[in-house]
């Protein structure tokens, strides 16, 4: 959301040093926006402008920094000012930032950090990725379950500078294991009880993740049921983190960018476009390019048994890119209306029978109808398609290849959410290139059949 | 999320009308985990197991019930106690659930409900699907800015019985505009200056929507600035209502699968795939269906002008369904990176050199990549492909084709965008329709001149 329009105005006020002005304009908008207005600035010039932010702003502006902006004003500035920034950071931000950081570079800053910062750093960077742990924060508000009403609102108010958010009061016992959790919509809602114990307002029915849940499960969680936070907790039901309503839509987002890629065949990046190196690039999509086309040689080798074939009815070898594409994208649709359905949890494995024959009722009815659009098309393309049994090879082919589309789609991810392994891996692709093959056989049978028995 | 294992002791506990362990049922686990207990009964069945919920229970626990079931319940229960229950509805779930109910009913259930429900509905009802305005409830935390701290939690502590959230507090003037917003955070840190007036405390620097703003803008929005909720309001700054972050989160996953449907031309269905009709679900997919296979055609109609050729060299129409299955899925890949980063506004149509030039240094680098497989295995597949010419043809092409696949499929959507038409719609099945005919062409020409040349 890059905005260049002040661009000259702020390299101006920097040339001038006009402190009001860039205190202003560090000051007068969301920090977000003070972000995406600094979008075209170099990252010297950015962290220039940061310093006539106050402490707390400055940490806001960079946090909402392109990733590139924020690795380059770590690698570049001093080292003091740079770990007096991470010492301000939310602690899943920062440790996704030093992730991308040199490991020499990281040693000498955690040096700078507070042993306090430095052990929580440490700790959360022993999640692996894609874990609860990897993206929950340490800070949250604790409380226990003998306070009152009274001494929970004056303890919040001593807590709340250090919290991102103070929306779900978590009440630990002694041991840091989480006992049960107060939103301030209730404490709120008790404010005329000032000597209500917390115990008797807190809610026990606690839904919480471990910190080796998959982020995506997390995300699940919190959108089913309609979380602004989850705790993350250990086997031992100690507390260790929660993960906000904001990183979860973060996660949902990377999810859907990741299945996208998935179905058009691209190894994900972790990066944007153009922040992803050409080569890597490159590797991420020839990796599977090289895979597919490995998998279509198998066509050729199939169609190699027909040549003779072709060479008497070269007619045929016409209609080929025709068929295998309409079996392809029938099997495509089923397999995303499948593998939708399956993160959605909408259907599981045992479903299968009624999938199935569902697929089959549409694969006969979309199959007719393409039958019917063949007849009609190829009538005007060719003589040999005007009398049987030429007429009836094409339709007949799209017929069954529709529905073998459709059947194949739908089966194979079920297979491999039954497998245990990604339903997302049978997408697209995968499924065009089995469908090809199928395509092709069903089709060259259906002609030789029909054109050698008559 | 449903779950069957408890369903005989629910059914036993209906038939002994054993109201203490119905009620305890209903109250012991979170509503959303209660509603998916009851995910294998009829919907009479959740009807009465409801009835041993209190009021504040019922209605949570029958709004995480699957739309089917509640749409069964509101249509077969009596009238009053669903009027009673739709009262209690949060206002965006209930405008929802009326949607989909037949008018002559939603007439007589909005004639048993109070005026001011009724009013709010119908206002509700007014906005068009997929607009700010249809996805905001009209429940929000209203404090004028001449009140004190202390005014403020005694107003949110009346206040907060009728509302879904408390987190931020909306600062309105006697007309109803905006004019500030107050975070309970903010709030909270502010509870030893009890006098202290909200004007001060009020952050005016707002991120707000209009009610006809699209929702995927506001998902973006919410998701960019980190918000737990985004106002709505009018051209003239009056506050409409709000979008919380439960729902944004359900309009993120929409748009997800409503992009993955498009990726895979099946037309959106706004529903599950079991609950969508059979004959509903085969025209969301034969239409695109039968659109997609008059592109095809085209091919056929360029492979007709060949056909002369392939009688000559049979062996050609082999590796046909290789090199558009190449040429497909590398601009297939292209064409999901491009989408994805303008759904991400990592880029716009301005970028479009830049783009085509990593384009162009892909596609060589594939192409090369994918020629060295075409050559090694080709050698063992043919007599013809192991001298000149032969031997240069399926490498040349595959070249050729990827480069041509990586140019479409990026350029393609940026062309799109521009036109203002949403770039998703050139997605996977319409690019490879495009990079077939192109593949063809390609492939035969080569193919023709070297062979008569030499």
């Amino acid at each position: 959301m890059e905005n260049t329009l002040y661009l000259p105005e702020i390299r101006e006020m920097l040339a001038e040093q006009d402190t009001a002005a860039l205190q202003e304009f560090c000051k007068a908008l969301h920090p977000a926006r003070t972000a995406d207005f600094m979008g075209g600035l170099e990252s010297t010039e950015v962290w220039q402008v940061l310093q006539y932010a106050d402490p707390s702003e400055r940490v806001e502006i960079f946090s909402y920094l392109p990733e590139a902006t924020q690795l380059e004003i770590v690698r570049t500035e001093g080292a003091t000012e740079v770990a007096a920034l991470i010492t301000e950071l939310a602690s899943d931000d920062r440790v996704d930032l030093l992730q991308n950081i040199e490991k020499p570079l990281v040693q000498s800053l955690l040096g700078l950090l507070p042993a306090e910062d430095r052990r929580d750093i440490l700790r959360l960077q022993a999640y692996p990725e894609g874990t609860a742990g990897s993206v929950m924060t340490t800070e949250f508000a604790k409380l226990a379950e003998s306070m009152t009403v009274q001494e929970a609102f004056q303890e919040l108010g001593r807590q709340v500078e250090d919290l991102e958010t103070v929306y779900y009061l978590y009440i630990v016992d002694e041991q840091e294991r989480l006992r049960g959790l107060v939103s301030a919509r209730n404490l709120i809602s008790a404010i005329n009880k000032p000597n209500m114990l917390l115990q008797d307002l807190m809610d026990t029915q606690l839904i919480a993740v471990l910190a080796g849940d998959d982020q995506e499960q997390v995300a699940q969680k919190v959108a089913r049921y309609d979380l602004l936070a989850i705790p993350v907790i250990d086997e031992q039901n100690h507390m260790l983190g929660i993960i906000t309503h904001d990183d979860v839509i973060d996660v949902i987002r990377e999810e859907a960018v990741e299945d996208a890629y998935r179905s058009a065949a691209v190894a994900p990046l972790g990066q944007g476009y153009f922040d992803t190196h050409l080569l890597s690039l490159t590797w991420s999509r020839g990796i599977w390019l090289a895979v597919l086309f490995f998998a279509a040689l198998l066509t050729a080798i199939v169609l190699k048994q027909y040549e003779a074939r072709i060479e008497s009815w070269a007619w045929l070898s016409v209609f080929i890119p025709l068929i295998i594409s309409s079996g392809g994208n029938s099997g495509n649709q089923s397999a995303t209306l499948i593998i939708t359905a399956l993160t959605l949890q909408e259907i599981s494995f045992r479903d299968w029978w009624r999938v199935v024959k569902r697929e089959l009722a549409m694969g006969l009815l979309l199959g007719s109808g393409l039958a019917l659009c063949g007849i009609l098309s190829t009538y005007f393309l060719f003589e040999e398609t005007r009398s049987f049994p030429g007429i009836a090879i094409i339709p007949l082919t799209l017929l069954l290849v529709v529905i073998c589309g459709t059947c194949t789609g739908s089966i194979l991810p079920l297979l491999f959410k039954r497998l245990g392994l990604d339903p997302a891996l049978m997408s697209s692709p995968f499924v065009a290139g089995i469908i090809d093959i199928l395509g092709i056989v069903i089709y060259m049978n259906i002609a030789v059949i029909l054109l050698t028995s008559i």
